[in-house]
């Protein structure tokens, strides 16, 4: 469980850490933000997959919950890394680029909109995940980390000026703490997320397309 | 056969939402927009491909038809469930960002040149779909869903500027209804874009490669 | 062979489209070009390559000759087709869009850059291609379209304002007949893209990793 | 060996061959160039991984042998053939390209942000490089190539703007040679990334996931 948990880290860390400084100055990554994380996910998830499953998001790992392949002793401190690893990455930032975050104001943020943007690209999100991690018919293929990717950066190419396209409420939490999202929508995003996500994994479920081996429980959980 | 078009619904709900956001305001995807589209289709293919080999298209529908895979009884709900859900998915642009919306004007087109791009990349576009998806050469691959939105974006940065890069009677629908492009072009568009599918499925099947599995029926046929 | 040659047309045809009108008004896909090329080039790889190998390109055409994985009296339709395909797309572009085209005033060539320029990367392409296409260590792959696309478009961003990066005299020849070249950089070109291809191909074969199948012959030999 | 050794010397060669041209006058390459680089590191490591591993980067070199994968022996002649790849490329940069090359000034440097930034993206791209190239559970992938090149595009969009996104010892001495860095940086530049490497690679066999085979030596070793 500890390696599951230092890949966990790992990836949620370099995760946020390629949000945060793409999104400031000096990075100046402009229209290529989404791509840039896209494919820093893409790597991640490739890099982490085989030993925790590439979770990186307390969404993700709520619906595999939901989905009945993670169980439920396991749910907490997958919660618990990915939170621990975007604030670390986030309080990294803040010292690497204080000139950079000075400069930020929050989006300005239109709930209605917010919360549909959030809601639909993290159920895609989620559905992606979902297809290419625990189906049946999917089972070992390698498209897995461009998939998660990929979708992640059309969704931030998408709605990423309507709500930043956090699409994970560990992301959420540490664009709140760079001061890119006011602290009071943190709830709201994280409250969409996890509705999103529940009912991706519900739906996954009701198609009975998940692997055998997964819903027996895999060796980390 | 649910699952099949729940699957369907999904995607192309999901790709038109990509598409229709990508090109409005305040997303200004820019220079990335065709980029957007190829990768969170590519994405999409990867999480539905394996429920009801990811259609998302009434193009693609009939180009399976012609290479003679399609059942002629499954033509009909694979056709309805495309439009509904890009139409969906148009209804619920319209709700998301209506400010964005009224400053579209439709596309000027000049129709010798807009029916010449359609029906050039459109055939790209199943070419590309017949031979990593039904060929015996290539069964089992895992690009499939890569090359299917790489030739999207490559015909997009082609001529998006032409003809707004359909390829897809469903999403020409949607984007009319957006004010993307007028009424009045959608029949012009989608009769290209079916004889273009007919051309690509009629020439893939003279080539006798297609898959004797799928030549036999697959299990949603 | 018709069927190889039919998909040597379509795929040579269709990277020449997406070449010639991504480079052309209105398309302005201005910093995307080699981006739009590369994955078009990979999506046509994917779907021609099992029934041509898909050269596109009579550089790689002359490599397979050279590493002695294609037969003599092969080489000469394959340099027929590939220069049919992309004229014939010449044509086709300068029927779609005549006024994009009359803005077009020929690239200043400083010709020692633009030698050393298409000699290094058609190198560089030809490189790849050999190791991902007729390699013993790679047989079996599926990131040949991803990794042939890819290094035409790096080697497009790297070069692309010194030599127009063509890399492959079917492309040349059609870049001069929309007048993107002058003619009579045309023979420099493609006697800088043989010999590149030349070095490549022997190279190859010097280091004893040709696949047996392939310098046995294959069925479109 | 020999053959292990030319595959290096190529895949360094143009790994900087491209760097160096996309980050000079006229290539202009700008918001792209982080994509550029990646792509074709992407498809240089499937060309040469099959012949030597592709290293291109004596840090990964090193993260190997700390790794337990990596003979003694065989460091010394990587270490070489790597930098020797890179300073042939940045002499043949300065010949190709020296109007260019003129203009530039080495990027100021705030070292404590420079070396966070080489730490920080030279361990996610060890640690990648490592989890797809040596680990038992993801023996046979194919998408190394993707997730290798991928990494360094993220990390390049993330911090190229503070430390020009070296991650390679190799590099870091071409940039140097091509002026892009002053001289006084290499040192500090090279130890970061030692460390780094080290870091990833002791952490990474401490995981006890490295492949049985990689550690009881390849044919290269």
């Amino acid at each position: 469980m500890i390696n599951v948990l230092i890949a966990e880290f790992i990836g949620t860390f370099l995760l946020y850490l390629i949000i945060g400084l793409c999104v400031s100055q000096p990075a100046s990554s402009g229209i290529a933000v989404p791509l840039a994380v896209g494919i820093g996910l893409a790597a991640l998830v490739y890099s982490c997959g085989h030993h925790s499953k590439a979770h990186f998001n307390p969404a993700a790992t709520l619906a595999f919950f939901c989905a009945g392949t993670h169980s439920k002793k396991a749910v907490f401190p997958f919660f618990i890394v990915a939170f621990v690893g975007a604030i670390v990455a986030a309080l990294a930032i803040t010292i690497l680029d204080p000139q950079g975050l000075k400069s930020i104001t929050p989006t300005t943020l239109e709930y209605p909109k917010v919360i549909t943007a959030e809601f639909l690209f993290t159920f895609a999100l989620i559905w992606v995940i979902l297809n290419v991690a625990i189906s049946k018919k999917t089972e070992g293929n390698q498209f897995y980390g461009l998939a998660i990717g990929s979708i992640v950066a059309a969704g931030a190419y998408a709605v990423g000026p309507i709500s930043l396209a956090a699409f994970n409420p560990a992301v959420t939490v540490a664009l709140a703490i760079n001061g890119f999202l006011p602290w009071s929508a943190v709830p709201i995003y994280v409250a969409t997320q996890a509705v999103a996500a529940c009912t991706a994994g519900l739906l996954f479920m009701s198609l009975g397309t998940t692997n055998e081996k997964e819903l027996q429980g895999n060796p980390w959980n």
